[in-house]
């Protein structure tokens, strides 16, 4: 890897497989003709919502943590997340005996905390986005503890990759896959696995409107932050892009587009109603992306939409029904 | 077959592979070792809403309509159902291409009723479950249609038979395979599939408190009538038994065992939330039955719960959550 200018290479992809077989699943690719007719393309989505803990994020985190030294493990991990990174860590914690710590916002959905907690890991509910990181440099700093970036890691792109090289085993040959963008992990790991199989591919990212970190970051050149999230895909609402994903995103990405919260509000319910598959509101903004033609597309052409995750409290499932 | 005694044999089963081959999906097992584990099972469910049409109904409309002859496919066909028949009877009728009629009661699920049209149906809302009937009768003499059973059918019956043996391809012994009992055709076509390929697996059918025809049945020993239809599974709101499908569930079934409205509705939620399933609620009945101690089960025991089908207006989901 040049360390000037690191990007992951297949090989750094290809080299987590056996881990991650280990303790995740392979997730389906579902085929919706239904939906597809109604956006004029062949259509499938990437049910990542089967995944251990109701999410991608495992992929990751699996290789990060595994990536850490013994006496680092030994000390164990902390991390901050609205979400699913939490029960990421916390799971993928629990498979390798490290001892895991999360910070989450106040306002973190009561089910993710909860499924947090569940798989052993210490919750501390904090503050509001910008304020976890305050914290978790301070339990750094009195517990010895080694902080696991939520999204902005090599490591942890690389394993987000393996999304990217399931899919390309059974679908050689997409045209299009969209990718939900919240600080750019998933999309950095599966547009370097596709554009290293199959640079043919379009490889597009989705963010939404109220938290488009990564749309302004690739304007200003530099990782930047916003200050006012505001979208009910909480997991899209890191409140900044990272370095490494900026520059995976700068050199494997075609275009980034916006969805509105209504946009992907349609979507969703659309996913469940004909597909019968609870995509969480982040995972609902990849295909909200396609059926409001937030890109052009050519019509018959094969798309995949990646799901990111099914992670959704059902209070607020209710107000989105 | 025995002509006084008629049940479906494997070799019936078998036969109609071939076409629903053509027509359907091998819908895929999804195990859950997190409501297992709440359950002290290993625990699969056979995830019936990803067949077409959103329901395990077409197996065996498909089978039922290729079993008429030639003259009666030409006058086409007609069916009355609160929804899931009418769909597959859409559906496999424009497969075949056979014009099909629906009779649905004023109270239909919308979305079922818009689906079933969407296949090209025509679809008459007519009356409550009882009206329906006579409805079918007199467009049967005015238009000279083909009645095409929703349940007590030794065609359909067969068809449904084919969920089985999927099932038994991935799962050679399972302990317990619990079923949902509308009027009885599914139970039946499984539980003939289940127990000529392995007799030691036990057959457990569920019926809604408020919808308890079969179980009426099997008391007095013949097909009976509820007047008083109360539940909240439409699927499973048959206000009668079936002669046929009695004499499979006498014949096959293990148990029939009841579950409340209040069950249903809290297993769906858990299958939705854990598993990021919708399960329509006639589905989610044969989860309840082993949340909710319907039955005993043997602590560590391999059970498949068959979730029937995903088809729940948005409206009715929303007051579920």
């Amino acid at each position: 890897m040049d360390q000037s200018n690191p990007r992951v290479s297949l090989a750094d992809i290809e080299a987590t497989r056996p881990l991650l077989d280990c303790y995740l699943r392979r997730t389906p690719l579902v085929t919706s003709q239904q939906l597809g007719d109604l956006c004029g393309v062949r259509l499938c989505f990437k049910a990542e919502m089967f995944q251990k803990t109701g999410s991608f994020k495992p992929r990751g985190m699996l290789n990060s943590l595994h990536q850490l030294d013994e006496d680092a493990k030994g000390r164990g991990v902390i991390t901050m997340s609205a979400g699913n990174a939490a029960q990421a860590l916390a799971f993928a914690s629990a498979q390798l005996g490290i001892a895991a710590t999360v910070v989450m916002p106040q306002g973190a959905s009561r089910s993710k905390a909860a499924a947090t907690e569940g798989y052993g890991a210490r919750v501390l509910l904090h503050g509001g986005m910008h304020d976890l990181m305050p914290k978790v440099q301070q339990l750094q700093r009195d517990e010895g503890l080694t902080f696991v970036h939520p999204f902005d890691d090599l490591n942890l792109i690389a394993g987000h990759g393996t999304l990217g090289l399931e899919l390309l085993e059974e679908i050689p040959a997409p045209d299009v896959v969209i990718v939900p963008v919240g600080g750019g992990g998933l999309l950095s790991g599966v547009a370097a696995a596709l554009k290293h199989k199959r640079p043919a591919t379009r490889v597009i990212g989705v963010e939404p409107e109220g938290a488009a970190a990564m749309t302004r970051s690739l304007e200003t050149g530099q990782p930047e932050r916003i200050e006012d999230v505001q979208t009910l895909a909480d997991g899209l609402a890191a409140p900044f892009a990272g370095e490494h994903t900026l520059r995976h995103v700068q050199h494997f990405v075609d275009e980034i587009v916006l969805v509105s919260d209504d946009e992907i509000r349609a979507s969703l319910r659309l996913i469940l109603e004909r597909c019968k598959l609870l995509a969480e509101p982040a995972a609902a903004a990849s295909f909200a992306a396609l059926l409001h033609g937030a890109l052009q597309v050519t019509p018959g052409s094969q798309v995949v939409c990646v799901l990111s995750g099914g992670n959704v409290d059902r209070s607020l499932l209710k107000t989105l029904l």
